[in-house]
């Protein structure tokens, strides 16, 4: 991508009125836009950055066997009545059609997805199986904020697994703790997410939350001392030891919900009527998990995690492209051999921003650092004189000068 | 994927109460689900086409520059205050906030679009450019019908340029219409999708619509018999003789729109105020342009264009999966035969879909003309005993052994 085409803006002063760090720079750095309180436009380098998250997303659900669906914004309020939820929940957006009709709009699908599933299963046989979709959910948030951690509209991942027993159910719910945290580490954000202890809400004594250490997050967590188990605050408070090794010692922390499984017994199989004929031809409810991921969330998250004064630094599994590619200089020869460069590494499929433009050198390195992508390259005749390019790292202090020839090596 | 675990059920019998064959087809071949009049679930194999759909898009929109990005769905009452169509336009979803803030549930993107490009838009060098998005619509459709044809909720991809000159919008406006004649070339309906001169509304005197030639469509264009330009009824009434080259003759056929293109003039930089300094100094509003194409619609078009009394025929651009690969006879030697091909198959990346189901042939066979896939691969003892295999393409009645080793050069 030519940088002098690239839709977006980007802003060398602290944005007005925020109140975190990724909002600050997500905003300036030109990958977000606040449309109103709790609504904003990913441009097009959040987008790239989305579209990373979601791939990662994506493998790892199939790798449980998930399959990819879509299911809608607008849900009958039928389906809120019969789950005792229309009227409960207060963050559900309610609309009303000119034929006088109300609708929910999806913040969450078990709703939807329940009564679907009765139409495909009847016998133990058609059981187990999970099914996921990637897609823009609704929360009517009194208190949108933090930018994107906290919004009115945002896109998440959710996924819905059905089993015949409670035991196969319980594999499987482990199974997909242990992708979740895989999904972290390839975020980058591994080492300060823990699996955490939480209320089960009114479906089950306990769910996980999956929560990453941040001054901005809005939890509290108990972290154990002696074993490393987490708790959030709510469990701690009923249970003052460690669940895991009854130790008393915790390390209390702030921290942002980036997931949750959550066990949903037959909470919902049981008003939807979804059942299925065992092996001892007796009808049982089938037992149901769900398990969701903020895409936009974690998109803010990773940034919480990984900035410095400068700006963003984006750890390369989604940083919107791999190589900043800028050149000094607007003399022919450089120029000739920037460009030829940057095919270069767009034929070997390395996603590259080339900074084109006529600027100075310290503004064109102020706005990369800003920006945060993994890799800057500079071409200068300096450079070129030896027939090496610049490269610096984003998160190291250290440039080096690398061959041209040597360059895709590094990467 | 293993059809024995796909999340599907397919139905013999036609489908009650429906107006049109996609609606038919789709719905029991297991592609979508109706969740209420207007409102439709994608399954997974509906879920595999719509992402066959999105990619060849979002293929050509990049070729013509575009950038993608994605809008919020919810968006400011003022904006639409603003074009004077919050009133106005009797499609809008309005959707109230606890805080009882009223925001419209885009049924487009101008009033959103607009004053973004403000933020980036102040010289004629920030000019032209263009974004889209793929992203869910909100229609409030008094008579949402056809199956997914014409819905409430859709998945639509819109872009919209943006220009100095009127001269540079017109060139870029007949590049968008050759590549959108491509991309219906792609999805296999080329030769019976018609670029239609349509009415312009408000912002100009003519659009382009991209009509496709089907019985279930809800549009008249009329074609001239001496040289295929086609108009809309309402030009048509205007203009009895053809545009092009003024012949009278004309075939009057039933189509429905898969896309269109607008030129929106200044029609909402003016409102947005959305101008540039030109080379002479002077402030002048920016020139916009506007391309959309429904997913969801396309999808039922091409079913509407490419099936049979046995069911869907997909265009191999668009299939779920290339080959339907089915077993027939339980014995191990068999099963053991067709598993690997199944995995060979894979690790070719051809896209398969395993009937590893009990089920006797004719069953399969039926269910599987049903569900539309290009090649259907037959293994049994017989086939075996010549190390070969059944091939039957969905769209051609004959039937041909072919050896194993030879099978991937059909594809």
């Amino acid at each position: 991508m030519l940088q002098s085409k690239l839709f977006y803006k980007t802003n060398k002063n602290k944005t007005a009125g925020v109140d975190s760090v990724s909002h600050d720079l997500l905003t300036r750095a030109g990958y977000v836009d606040q449309l109103m309180s709790g609504v904003y436009s990913f441009l097009p380098l959040g987008f790239l950055v989305l579209k990373k998250i979601e791939n990662i997303i994506r493998k790892n659900m199939q790798s449980v066997g998930g399959q990819e669906l879509l299911l809608p914004v607008l849900q009958p309020k039928e389906n809120w009545i019969k789950t005792n939820r229309w009227d409960t929940l207060d963050i559900l957006f309610k609309v009303k059609s000119s034929g006088d009709k109300e609708y929910a709009m999806g913040p969450t699908h078990e709703e939807i997805i329940t009564p679907l599933a009765k139409k495909m299963v009847f016998s133990y046989r058609d059981l187990p199986f999970s099914v996921f979709q990637i897609q823009t959910k609704f929360r009517d948030e009194l208190r949108a904020k933090s930018g994107i951690l906290r919004t009115r509209e945002f896109l998440m991942k959710d996924l819905y697994s059905f089993h015949s027993t409670q035991a196969d159910f319980e594999v499987y719910y482990e199974k997909l703790a242990k992708v979740y945290a895989n999904i972290y580490k390839e975020f980058g954000i591994g080492k300060i997410t823990y699996r955490t202890m939480a209320s089960g809400g009114s479906f089950s004594k306990y769910s996980d939350e999956f929560q990453t250490l941040t001054e901005a997050g809005e939890d509290i967590i108990f972290i154990c001392k002696k074993c490393s188990f987490a708790v959030n605050k709510e469990i701690k408070v009923e249970n003052p030891a460690c669940p895991k090794c009854q130790n008393a010692d915790f390390e209390e922390k702030k921290s942002i919900e980036v997931g949750n499984i959550f066990p949903l017994g037959t909470g919902f199989s049981k008003p939807f009527d979804l059942k299925f004929t065992d092996k001892d031809a007796t009808e049982k409810p089938v037992i149901m998990g769900c398990y969701g991921i903020g895409l936009s969330r974690v998109l803010g998250t990773i940034v919480e995690a990984s900035h410095d004064d400068k700006g963003i630094v984006w750890p390369k599994s989604v940083a919107p492209f791999l190589v900043h590619l800028i050149q000094i200089e607007q003399n022919p020869k450089v120029a000739k051999a920037t460009k030829k460069l940057y095919l270069d590494l767009q034929k070997q499929n390395i996603e590259v921003l080339y900074d084109d433009r006529q600027k100075n050198p310290g503004e064109k390195f102020a706005e990369s650092d800003l920006i945060g992508i993994p890799y800057r390259v500079v071409v200068s005749e300096r450079t070129l004189a030896v027939n090496s390019v610049e490269v610096k790292e984003r998160s190291k202090a250290s440039v080096k000068l690398v061959k041209i020839k040597d360059l895709t090596k590094l990467f």
